[in-house]
């Protein structure tokens, strides 16, 4: 675990370029330090003033008397390599720059940051920045509000951590105001030194931290991410913008780094653990719940109402985020109609209509907690000018404390003036949400958190690899296509299923190749370089005799000419098309993709994505991740595929890309996968090497 | 346009039923008309209190002095019916049954909610409800808060109509609390006679409403809704609950009248050109933008900020709802460079740095407004404490109403510190959002109302249809499944292009046929009330010669026995599948279907519906509207096909379903179209018969 203590828990603070003026960042510095309450002594520096505020200034930080573990640097960025050589001869652990106008403004802004990076290692000061914000901690013991932004902290269980400041302060101040609370926050900007992986960990061991909100523009060094943030057990609540090609344009302008590519966001977060969201509302919604409430065992919602339209909304959007909403045991069916109006509807919404009592509240919640069908449970209250909503609120906590087990959230349509019905809610740890979808949403949230935390990491299947076979088909090749032959000798050396071929270099050994494997057959010609075989005319499917493939050969070798390698493959039919690739980018090294097949799905683009190696489990969750998977689970008549032979599949493909990094691409297009695993096989291939 | 005038301007209000115990419905009706300060007479009537609340009461209706415009009530459900005869006596116009209990609970109820109907008519009463809350209307002339319910209202221009009384509420209290305010509110019910659509039409002629807000969970009488929404010209707002199953239930639960099919709030929505919403809070977003600011020209936005990172939140979600987010001219980007500071970006989003004066956002929102490239513009405004940010406020009210043509929409960051920030943006008429992708969000509305105003209703196109051809193909034809020989000729009746094909008696026909069509053929045999032809063995396709066309026949012979047509077709080959088809359904008559052919795309479902006859315009709809249409328009070296060919087959289809009511289903699947239009037909083909 990092010791970012110098960060998030100093005891003493120094605000180096202190201004007198009310409209600067380090008189709002100090000014946040000062109203939050800060437990230590702050030094201004400046040059000339003998106070800063109504606190005695120094000229430098080497002149200030006591201990300074941290310092606020907001001096021109020329002058930020001296200011960082005079903490370290003060002893200040760390710095946080503040100062703009390096790597987000180009090539010297970036040899500048190079600069004072390399410096504070050299001297032993970390940093923090620059081009940042700063730093938060609601924990009483430390109280720091080390930062120049607006927001009115309160203390809460969630800790934030965004790349943007705005959008940090988007995120604090809706989590501040709405009542839920931060523990701690940063924004750590240009990121020079201390990481967000290293701020993650360190959160991770903070106690008051129970969940974490992450945004990210682009991931400065993706391997320390993978490596450190998948240890971390807490959950992480993600977001990664710059999803577009325009937004993308955006953060380029705006931090200078850029990592383009969507995929490696969603790989990452997903080997991370980390949900991810794709509005910063429902982020935050989600994190209301997460901070109070205990995890779902599965994805069952009971849903108690006064008001049935609302409940109806909530349902919907359950059902949309794949949540189920079933109707309560028969025997809490009986017992709701005995206790209730009699124009309640006793399903699920269990729907009392507006005039329910505290006590209607409390049976019908009671009873749907205790019913053992659900994993959570959302109680939709609109609050009635003639009902004790008060005591409705009461009877909620009551139950909420009797059960701590079942996530329970509250959907609370009010206005101010119930004020005091919402304070009961918040006092007794009950996350209210305003719309009933967004209620909904928060509780699938939980359920997805839940089942990442669940995830089997999977194990690494003992393969039989035939190592030299691999060696030789590799061996003394040059960068580019690796030729058919040996493209096929090394998915098989790795135990990867192939259409059955034969090879034959002239074509009079064509008709007995064929006559092995049966008619009818493929063709396909190859020649070094070549890359798409179909439109180049070298492919000739459903050759039924060999008279076809007599005449096939012979157009093929009138176009072609001399020098190529001819390929007899049987004809494999039926089968559902799958598509299964490796790319090699980055210091992740190999990306295995799988996704449906066939045109039609292109368009689609139903794909996903992991690290190569894959475990058994991480192959599962590639093929239960398609958005169509029903298509492989058998669909109008068409029988399932074997999801074992593609687990198998995926695991061998993925093992191939992780043993070889000059595999720089690898496709197997398409694959066919049938119900009966044996019969499963690529009937195209091809492989990419590096140099 | 019905007049409800009696509703919503009534004059003098009766309350029936009123009631001295302040947690009931007829007190609460009371006191909110008093407290929204009702300009008119109110009645308690009680068959005992001299009083209630403050005001005198009454036995009976008939004993007020004065007249009366509406009364409220609030009795037994068995005397309902009585009291709308002395309601009758007494000349009021109008009453809202508040009361429950009638068809949302059962046939019983049903019983008594025809018979008040029926009473109603026969008297001249109008009938709002029953089991409704009422209405209400922020006109100053009339401020009528005619319900029960807790909303704090406030003057505005958004009318809201939900069926469900709850939802009502959460979309009236968010609009009115978040500052907005509402103009005409009602909530009916089961309305069993005042309508949804007459409420709307209603609102239609309110000069103080800008824009409508509908909410519904079933549709009472679709025709009804088709006539007279389609001719509302005020924007509409929609949403439709119970789009789950789980949620279909819990309507039904509720309200007692279902209509499942979403397909028929989709298309009922978008023959009225309402905007469909998939969320209470999107819908109100979307209002908040409508009520203020003008329809946009386009789709392309042009955003200023202060922060960079949630400008790029707001450029992801405006990407993906489809809007365009393009740099500004060179020559707006040169005077940006000119006049911002240097580490502004000038690209867009234009990002100033959190330091940007009121200036500097003069400058930025001025040149991105006049620069010609954009539609709309978005201001994301994060409030620091350093810069004057109620003056940045008054430059943006300043340049809106310099540029009353141009929507304008405000991300305004902040907390209640800036209260004063955010009411000069409120009293300047500029809607202020929190969360960047909610204004992102609501910009993308105003561009689907402005496309759906803009939308072309089309023409009928005249078609030369062989009517008597058609008669013949038709008459005496019995219920089911109508034989091919008369499928064909009925599809060529209308001009629908099918594949060449010939029908034959006898086996011994079929080379001949074959001969003249050409081989490769397919061949189909035919016999009554077959319908997967595919299924009982009875299709061959590609039958490559005479040969081949022998022993399919024979084969098929066989095992069919005696008595089949046989159909001999041409072997379309190539082409992309679509599917069209028809189904007749309730009181619209024929519903027409469009979409992606072939089994992966089933499983994604990439259809839209319309109601038949369609205009070209409106087929063009159909095609334009799928999902991933990207493959009709030419895809990863496909061709496109031909538009043209599909809309004329489109509209010869859904002329046929409209023309012909016994045509309960017909199903053109596959239809393969081509680049060259002429070249597109329909391959397979089945019409089913009602009685």
């Amino acid at each position: 675990m990092p010791n970012l203590d110098m960060f998030f828990r100093p005891r003493s603070i120094a605000v180096i370029g202190a201004s007198n003026k009310p409209l600067t960042i380090p008189y709002r510095i100090i000014q946040n330090l000062i109203d939050y309450g800060f437990r230590g002594p702050i030094y201004p520096v400046h040059p000339k003033e003998p106070f800063v505020k109504n606190l005695p200034a120094y000229r430098a930080v080497t002149d200030i008397p006591g201990p300074v573990d941290l310092a606020h640097i907001i001096v021109r960025r020329d002058l930020v390599p001296a200011t960082i050589e005079q903490c370290a001869q003060k002893g200040v652990r760390g710095v946080v720059v503040n100062t703009s106008g390096f790597s987000e403004t180009g090539p010297e802004g970036r040899e500048l940051e190079d600069r004072i990076r390399d410096l504070g290692r050299k001297l032993g000061v970390r940093i923090f920045g620059p081009n940042c914000q700063g730093m938060m901690n609601t924990d009483p013991d430390v109280s720091l509000y080390s930062n120049f932004t607006f927001a009115r902290i309160r203390p809460g269980h969630i800790s934030i951590l965004a790349q943007g400041g705005g959008v940090a302060e988007v995120l604090n101040s809706f989590l501040s105001e709405s009542g839920i609370g931060i523990r701690m926050y940063a924004s750590n900007g240009n990121a020079c030194d201390v990481s967000i992986p290293e701020i993650l960990a360190y959160w991770n061991e903070d106690p008051g931290t129970r969940v974490i909100v992450l945004h990210v523009e682009s991931f400065a060094d993706p391997k320390e991410f993978l490596d450190v943030v998948s240890r971390i057990d807490k959950p992480i609540l993600g977001m990664k913008s710059g999803t577009s090609p325009e937004g993308a344009r955006a953060v380029a302008s705006h931090t200078g780094r850029l990592m383009a590519e969507d995929t490696l966001s969603d790989v990452l977060f997903d080997e991370c653990n980390i949900v991810r969201f794709r509005t910063s509302q429902e982020l935050c919604e989600a994190a209301v719940a997460l901070a109070s409430q205990p995890l779902p065992r599965g994805r069952r919602l009971g849903i108690v109402t006064n008001a049935g339209s609302p409940a109806i909304l909530a349902t919907d959007e359950a059902v949309a985020q794949g949540l189920e909403v079933r109707d309560p045991a028969e025997a809490t069916q009986a017992k709701l109609r005995e206790k209730l109006f009699a124009t309640s509807s006793v399903h699920n919404p269990v729907d009392m209509m507006a005039t329910a009592t505290p006590e209607n509240w409390a049976t019908a919640v009671e009873a749907v907690m205790t019913d053992g069908s659900y994993d959570m449970v959302l109680a939709s209250f609109i609050t009635p000018f003639f009902v004790d909503c008060a005591g409705v609120a009461r009877e909620l906590v009551r139950l909420h404390e009797a059960h701590p087990e079942l996530p329970f959230l509250v959907c609370l349509m009010t206005n101010p003036l119930w004020d005091e019905t919402r304070k009961i809610l918040e006092r007794g740890g009950l996350p209210a949400y305003y719309f009933p979808e967004a209620a909904a949403r928060a509780a699938a949230a939980l359920a997805r958190v839940a089942e990442l935390k669940r995830r089997a990491p999977g194990a690494h299947p003992e393969l039989a690899i035939d190592r030299a076979a691999a060696e030789r088909a590799l061996a003394g090749a040059p960068a580019g296509f690796l030729p058919g032959e040996a493209t096929a000798a090394l998915l098989r050396a790795y135990g990867i299923p192939l259409a059955a071929e034969r090879w034959c270099a002239t074509p009079a050994e064509l008709i007995p190749a064929a006559k092995e494997l049966g008619f009818p057959v493929v063709l396909k010609a190859h020649a070094p370089g070549w890359t798409h075989k179909t439109e180049a005319g070298a492919v000739a499917v459903g050759l039924a005799d060999e008279a076809a493939l007599r005449a096939a050969a012979d157009r093929m070798a009138a176009r072609l000419g001399a020098g190529v390698r001819w390929q007899v493959q049987e004809h494999v039919a039926g089968g559902t098309e799958v598509v299964v690739g490796t790319v090699r980018s980055g210091p992740l090294g190999a990306f295995i993709m799988f996704g449906l097949g066939g045109i039609l799905v292109e368009a689609v683009r139903d794909v996903r994505f992991g690290l190569a190696p894959l475990t058994d489990a991480k192959a599962e969750r590639l093929i239960d991740g398609l958005r169509h998977g029903e298509l492989l689970r058998g669909f109008r008549g068409r029988p399932p595929v074997s999801r074992t032979a593609l687990v198998d599949l995926l695991v061998r493909v993925s093992r191939l890309a992780a043993d070889h990094p000059r595999i720089a691409e690898l496709d197997l297009n398409p694959v066919l996968a049938f119900e009966d695993g044996g019969r499963t096989r690529a009937v195209d291939a091809r492989i990419r090497l590096a140099e």
